[in-house]
This record gives C-alpha cells, structure tokens and sequence, in this order.
C-alpha cells in the first residue's frame, strides 16, 4: 500500500485561515492590528523573493506589514539602530531581519539584538532556551520546526507518547528545536547526524523520522521503518536532464517513491514542510500580536 | 570481568587542584579573587548543610566567600532587591540561590533575575538557550549534568562521535542539558522518560546511560549494554533494615551490583556523581571570574 501524502500546501491553508480570523478578531475587539517588519539588507536576488512573499502574505492575513530595505554598505550600528526602533515601536509585533546578510556584517549580533518577544523567527538566544526549558507558551519557535510540528499533529495527534521519534541533522535552526518540541510532544527522541554510526539502522527504529541534513535524497527505504511516518525538510536543487537541457528540479532530503513504498504516510518535496514555513511565521507574528495585547493566542 | 568503578571523589578533586591553580593564578597575575554569593531564605535543614558546605568549599579554593541569609518571611521584592545588588557587585562573580524557596515566593523570578554571566548554576533562560544554541565557552552548564561530562571524558575522552548515548529523564536541570552535551560531543543522543515504552530494550542500545530519573535502583541489569558506560545521576535514600533499625543507606537509580556485572565502567552512589556537582560549582565560579577579566578560564 502507497503512503498517505501529507498535504503541506493545505495544513498550510488551514494555518493562514486561522491566521485571519485571529488576526481581525485581534483588530475588531482591540482596535490591534498584527504588524510584521522585515529587513532586507544588500540585492540578493533570492532574498528579494523571499521577502517580497512574506510582505504579500502579511498583507493577505490583515497585517501591518513594513518591508525595511537598506544598501549592503550598511553600517552595523546603522542596522542596529533600526532594530531598537522596531523593538521600540508599539504597532510592530514580529521583526524578521532576512539572512544571510552580506559579508562584514554580523548576522548573530543583528539577531541577538531583536527583543526576544518580537523574534517571530524564534532565532534569538534567549527564545531556544525558552523552548529548551519547556516554555513553549512564551517561546517562539522557528518556524520550519513548528511547520512539522502541525504536520505531525494533523498524521498522528497531538501526543505522541510511546513512539520513537529520530532527527536526522543537529541544527540550531532545525534538528535541535525539532527535538525539544517532540520531546515536549512526549516522543522518546533520538538525534543523529553526521557522526552517527548505522544511521539506516537507526533511522528503521523510528516510528516519525524528520530528514534534516540539506543533502538530496540521501535517505532511502533502508532507512523507513514499515509504517512509520516520514517528514522530510530537505529542499534540494538537482539537475533533470530528463526535463530538457539545464532543467532542475526540487527534491527532499528524502527519496520519495522509494519511502513513500514503506512508510504510512510521507511529506512531498515541494509541497510539504516547505508551505508552512511561512505560514508559521504569520501564525506567530499573530501570536506576537495577541500575546502583546494580553490576549491568549490561537493554537495551531 | 566486573566494570571499573569510576571514581567521582577523584575526580572531583582533580577539578578541585584545577580551580584553585586557576583562582590563585588570577589572583596573582590580575588582582582578582574569585567571588560567590550564596543566597540562602529560610531554615530548612538540608539547605543549611549545602550552603555550609558550598561556603566551606569555595574557602578552601581561595575565593571570596559570602552567605546572605535572609528570613522565611522575605518579602519577594526585597530578595530580588538582593541579587539586583549582587548583579552589580564587581567582587561578586557568581550567584547561587539555594533551591527550594519558602512557599509564596516565586523561584523561577529570583532565579531569573540572576545576570546569565553570574548564574555559575545554570539556571537561567539565557544559559540553557547559550547550551541549546551550541555556545557553551559563553554558558553556564547546570553543575550536575557539567560533572557527568568530566567523568564521560576521563572515561570515554573527549569526543563521543560514533557512539549512542541514551539519558533517561528529561529534567531542565539534568536530562535536558546533559543531552545536549552529549550532543555536542557529537554523541548519537536519545532522551527518554516515563512515556518510553520498552525502556529497557532502548538503555541496552546504549553505548552510554545517563540514569537522571530518581527512583532508587530501578535500571537494572537488563538495561545495560555489554561494555556499556554507566553514569548514575540519581541519589535516593532507602531503608536499610539490614544496618540495624531505623537505618537507612544512599542508592542511585541504578542497581549497581546487577549493572556492575554488564557495565564497562559505572560510577558508584555515594562517591560517583555527587561529588562532582559541587565541584563544578567551584568550576564554573572560577570561569565565571576568568571571562570578567578577560581571561581564558581552564578547561575542566
């Protein structure tokens, strides 16, 4: 039997749904309107793109959304003195300071210096270690990590007690946060990477296995436990002769026909994990909002 | 073959020697003392004798020592009002306040409210985002799990890649930390709880077992790996009926006997970890002292 397709494109949907209803009952009872700021340093074509679809979908959730754009000769102080007035500023909830920034700029002093309670990329210091102590209700989560969470939930509930959870990859923007948030899920969680001996072995005892590792379709059927449930972060770049000469296309961390034959259920690349991470950053750009408000902010 | 007994009293003072060659070189070269504070409210009897210890201790590794004892009856404002004078007391390096608090005072505030460079225990937020986030030469590692490391690296040295590491017990003051050094040791790491099922069959994968759970002897022999590593964390008191009447002996969460006889190398209870708990206190005031001169501290 073929593996049920965890629909990201939808889960997604269904985030930015709950995204505008919480977001105009925020501004019809309170008068508060969501407001997003993203900074974009230097021309970067494909941060241009990225912000440019983060500015459209604030705009879509009924948000106050602000896009600060400066040349990539910036000054530090210059950067950090627009962060304290963001931190500073009453009608901005979330700021997203894009990366990567270009050379001679310190991308973690830039990070660290945004009020944790404004960080709705959930990058600073301050919000891991939030999460590491259990306090997701203050937190905020990066937003790939707190996309499979939802996804996980919509396959399996929101408890998953008893199931062997592994992470493949130990970033600070992936693999960690994912495991403290299966961990707070009540899985018994295993990280591995680059280190880890028999990875497909290990991988097989996982009833959910995440693929977090940036290297395409590294993961095959060895490495899926029959009937386990495959998340798969990976957004890889691969050439595809068979679509013409010089066209690419996208693929996971994971080989999808190969897992999807023994896992019960599986995330496609695109269409996957990849939907929620922007729509995680509206979900908690709202929260910001409601948390400010002294509002409790909608579940996701 | 029995296990090797792993010595924590050893080893803890050959932490201890470290310190005070550190504390006397810092003295000597830059003028500075190594300072601790120790914030004790209330009566209870345990407490007395930890803080009477740490003080002693921190004597013996030629700091400066001081005790504020404070009434039962303090009211939360003014303790705060004490650590803010602590924060900014340049003789002061590290600040430790001892754990439990009298009812109707809120812990995580005061513990919160401890600069993150003073907080030699690791408690804060920002420590455990400093862990989480791999930026431990900028942490303070809780001084437990800290200790557990030391005698990982006399044991096993210093890096952990290849091999599977499983902790049982998800605490923020032990499991969580200790599997996030385990982690950077590049250690394959798995942390499970209460909520794991056939925790045995997982612990018999473990290369190394970390036992945080405390409940007297309840790892046993058929949780242990064939030439596994032990360390037992925990530290229950028990009955001894067979030591007279009334008397009682000290046990971990491990039944060392049993464990013994599977185990490579396990640290006993008493005289395994305990040891090193306060010992890393001194560790990390030291380090604390060395990072606000400007200094490197010593590597423990």
């Amino acid at each position: 039997m073929a593996a049920t397709r965890i629909d990201g494109k939808q889960a997604a949907e269904d985030v930015l749904a709950t995204v505008r209803a919480a977001a105009a009952d925020l501004e019809a009872r309170r008068g508060v309107k969501p407001g997003l700021a993203v900074v974009l340093v230097g021309e970067d074509p494909a941060s241009q793109v990225y912000v440019g679809s983060k500015g459209r979908m604030a705009g879509e959730c009924g948000f106050h959304s602000v896009t600060h754009r400066l040349p990539a000769d910036v000054a530090q102080d210059e950067l950090l003195a627009l962060i304290d007035r963001l931190n500073a500023d009453p009608a901005i909830h979330g700021i997203l300071q894009q990366l990567p920034l270009p050379e001679g700029l310190d991308a973690d002093a830039v990070v660290g210096r945004i009020h944790p309670d404004k960080d709705v990329d959930g990058l600073t210091v301050v919000n891991a270690g939030r999460l590491a102590s259990g306090l997701p209700a203050e937190a905020f989560v990066p937003c790939t990590p707190a996309g499979c969470m939802v996804l996980l939930r919509r396959a399996l509930g929101a408890d998953l007690s008893g199931r062997r959870a592994v992470v493949v990859g130990r970033s600070n923007l992936v693999g960690k946060p994912m495991a403290q948030l299966l961990l707070l899920a009540n899985a018994t969680v295993t990280v591995a990477h680059s280190r880890t001996r028999d990875l497909p072995a290990l991988c097989r005892e996982a009833d959910i296995l995440v693929a977090a590792i940036g290297r395409p379709q590294a993961l095959g059927a060895d490495c899926v436990k029959p009937g386990g449930v495959v998340i798969d972060v990976g957004i890889n770049r691969i050439d595809a002769p068979e679509r013409g000469e010089g066209k690419t296309r996208l693929v996971g961390d994971v080989a999808y026909e190969p897992a999807a034959a023994v896992a019960a259920a599986i995330t496609p690349v695109p269409g996957g994990v990849g939907p929620m991470t922007i729509a995680m950053l509206m979900a908690n750009t709202v929260t910001a909002a409601c948390r400010a408000a002294g509002e409790t902010p909608p579940t996701f």
